[in-house]
């Protein structure tokens, strides 16, 4: 059993940013809301997928809406608390751990800020091992498991329970609901038990996002490369150096839509890559060919830090590194690229894994 | 106590429709399935407000939508109890009655339909007297009644549980899930004790739309004046008969929106009535100026049968008499005119009472 202290927070949000390929909200603002969930409440005891008893009732917690928005409009301290208990109340259980259902920016630091305020440890690991766009495009929905019954709250006091026929049902319902409560809310969803997680989740996701947070600091401590420590990290390869010479966005139904080019530097000035967005990064395009794609991460860093920049803090003149990495590999099995491959997002494309040649 | 039988139904869904003032859905297919309900499980007892003890939980339950959409997509078999079962289940309470709403059209047969499936005695009365297309538009809550928790269901299975800061947060989130389930769904809401029905409900309703029906059917029967016959019935008076040259009709954001022109014949031909509505008549303007305004009622009957005439069913060439009739007094109070006063929905007039002189 591992403990999360307020000092492994900056790690933590790091790391949790990058496997947020772009999307996940400000790691920022998470931090800061988990920091101070931490020194209120003290360390929150992260728990091994390995360790969970069969019987545990696990009710992960995340934010839903659109990046631009969760930057400006911060959950009220009760709220994420709220929605863990609503939907406690509805199935009529005690949660005996929390999870994040998705790897990236603020859903990486929201269930922390409930563990904090509930006293419940948090399990080490997610539904993802990387973050997507919309709530039914986990890996328990590959193994057959119900979002809901599902809750979501916002920060004015509202609250709704859904409880649909299919995961894509709950998507439905819970968008317009997050649209309606001012395009970002607190959901509480997949609730699970410990058998359950074992069998579905991305096992040491937080561990990971601690340890690439640490490497990316270790690296600007020593001088070093940080953008090469994150490829070591994830097993992934770099596909671009470059500066951002044009970013396109939109904030449509409740989603942060765009597009940003990033122009090659020195021998590869010239070479335009092209990055599509849907909260996450879904497809690189270099010189009009696609050379990675969903569900494989694709992670823009901070050429010099080894910072990661999410597609709303993207700007001219950026100098960027563009990466990319494996997904789990249960996302490349056919029922995944189904929910998750470019056609979903309507890219007619086959997915490009990120470990091919270009 | 009355009883509610098979035979009884056919002059509750006319004299409903008549309170409907055009909106409500076609009272034929309500009727339809009351009918096939009460042949199933037997006449449904009706209780009058003033016989409800204090502690009594009363549950509401009505349909939401566009009435041009409720006439071909017809609820589910169990979707009307579902949606109180849903209702009791969150708020941990066994129901001793159902409710009316709103006295309109299929709302005042789809409590029948719940009722007699699970074997409860129905409310004689109804939250508004007539009909209004928003949730919030009921007595009750001019009266500081909440309209959560409520529940909302669809024909395929859905559900959701809303429970919210305001009336109006209830109606935003529960229109957006409307029109995701297909622009109708089930929803059961206000759940209140006997003492709060007997303080904010109309009372005798459900026997006024019976008495309403029969009062047209009487009319038939005898060669008299329908259209006649009703104006008495609700102490009202006729403000145009004509026919109708022009309907424009819109279903946008779960409402069925638009106008009607009716030419006046004989004597007032030449004379043009305008009806502008939202599921239900809220303006009549004569020759340009509005004569009848929202809260009262304005009621398009047909001017030989004097059978209501839904908004969805106003057709070219259409034979009819408009008439308007006073809405319950609470309704003129400055709460209420700011609920459902003409401003509200956007048309920059104080109200007119329907017994005023033109």
């Amino acid at each position: 059993m591992m403990k999360l202290r307020a000092e492994d927070l900056g790690a933590l949000a790091r790391g949790a940013a990058v496997l947020g390929t772009g999307g996940g909200g400000d790691p920022h603002i998470g931090r800061l809301l988990a920091q101070q969930a931490l020194k209120e409440h003290g360390p929150v005891e992260v728990v091994a997928v390995g360790d969970l008893p069969d019987d545990a009732c696990v009710l992960p917690v995340a934010m839903m809406g659109a990046p631009t928005v969760m930057v400006e409009k911060l959950p009220s301290a009760d709220q994420i608390s709220i929605a863990v208990q609503t939907l406690a109340k509805y199935v009529g259980k005690t949660p005996t751990h929390l999870a994040c259902i998705e790897a990236g920016g603020v859903n990486s630091t929201v269930p922390v800020i409930a563990a904090a305020q509930l006293g419940l440890p948090l399990v080490d690991g997610d539904g993802m091992g990387r973050a997507f766009p919309e709530l039914q495009m986990v890996l328990p929905t590959l193994a057959g498991i119900e979002a809901t019954p599902m809750a979501i709250v916002d920060e004015k006091g509202n609250r709704g329970v859904f409880d649909t026929v299919t995961n894509e049902w709950a998507e439905r319902l819970a968008r317009s609901a997050t649209v309606d409560m001012g395009c970002s809310a607190i959901v509480s969803l997949y609730a699970m038990t410990g058998a359950e997680v074992r069998e579905s989740f991305v096992a040491g996701t937080l561990s990971k996002c601690v340890s690439i947070g640490e490497a990316i600091d270790r690296a600007q401590q020593l001088h070093g490369d940080p953008v090469a420590a994150v490829v070591d990290e994830l097993g992934g390869r770099l596909l671009h150096v470059g500066k951002v010479v044009d970013v396109q966005r939109r904030t449509t139904t409740g989603f942060a839509r765009g597009d940003a080019a990033v122009d090659g530097l020195d021998g590869s000035q010239g070479r335009l890559l092209v990055l599509r967005f849907q909260n996450e990064h879904l497809v690189a395009e270099l010189d009009g060919t696609a050379i990675a794609t969903t569900p494989d991460l694709i992670i823009v860093l901070d050429t010099e830090s080894g910072e990661p920049i999410t597609t709303e803090s993207l700007r001219y003149g950026h100098r960027v590194s563009v990466l990319a990495a494996p997904a789990d590999e249960r996302w490349h099995s056919p029922a995944g690229i189904e929910l998750v491959g470019p056609r979903y997002f309507g890219y007619d494309l086959d997915p490009i894994r990120a470990l091919e040649t270009v």
